[in-house]
């Protein structure tokens, strides 16, 4: 588990914005935790303990914050990092799935022979919040043949529901926060 | 230096893929490197040992694809990450610069507080092509106080003329390219 010292520090790195990215919304900004050495690599490693955990092969992670917490810890996990990326972006064959936002939709994309049914698969993001991104990342990883392990993130924000919404697609597979507001 | 051992694990997994974006066009698909571990690994020491070997306090990452090479590094090298982004994506105060495109312009961005005068910054980035990208963050690097001491990129297609391009606002910072195609 991650220990109470390694939660405070990492709560002491992320800011509040306030009115972003709109009036009213207090965005938590995870930039001064990536600009801190001490901090990211305590991320890492918390979130690579996670992979050793659940036997994790390959690490899944969502354009474009997820990138950053997610490839540092496949380096460090020695495991394979595969990008879930916005429509359009991946070159080769991909499968696709959308999901809704709050005024209209949105599609990512897996490129499909990246996965296969060997795979045991960590999802990665930076923040939970309605759990949309989440919740279509698990239905790719397991369109394209893999099991889903777990889904790791750096900070879940509770009051928006996105635990409630990924239960049932979750199928078992744990759904972890290192810091929950 | 790069050893040619290193350089051909590398260039082995990069991928062709005709017609991406547009018809006519060969795109150089780096997810077949990021997917196998012991490649990941090799490139992220790779670009690792040059940021020691320059010196380096902060890492510039450039979105996307650039995160998920330069925040591994981070994390190994220990030293902060910051990210550069595509303009409305940092919630703080931000310095933007806009760089034009094929057709029409596009911007980037960086937090004004992430650097400071004290601070040796490394440009990572997957790709070098025309420049326009690299060129714009390195103004956003030293408007935000720093120096650059480097540029280092996984690829640079020669034939595109970044290198040129670069060459006038390096200011004698080297251009390192682990593979030149």
């Amino acid at each position: 588990m991650t220990d109470t010292s390694t939660r405070e520090l990492l709560l002491s790195r992320i800011r509040d914005v306030a009115d972003y990215p709109k009036p009213g919304v207090v965005f938590k900004d995870i930039t001064p935790l990536l600009a801190d050495p001490k901090a990211f690599t305590a991320l890492t490693d918390a979130l690579a303990e996670l992979c050793a955990r659940y036997g994790a092969t390959k690490i899944v992670g969502l354009e474009a914050r997820g990138f950053i917490l997610a490839a540092p810890v496949a380096v460090r996990a020695g495991v394979g990092f595969i990008p879930v990326r916005k429509a359009g972006k991946l070159p080769g064959a991909t499968l696709a799935q959308s999901y809704d936002l709050e005024y209209g939709s949105a599609e990512i994309e897996i490129h499909a022979e990246d996965l296969d049914s060997g795979d045991r698969v960590l999802v990665i993001d930076d923040v939970l919040a309605t759990g949309g991104t989440a919740e279509a990342s698990l239905e790719l990883v397991r369109r394209a043949g893999a099991r889903v392990v777990g889904v790791a993130v750096l900070m879940e924000l509770g009051f928006l529901g996105g635990r409630a919404r990924l239960e049932p697609v979750l199928d078992g597979a744990p759904l972890e926060a290192l810091i929950t507001l």
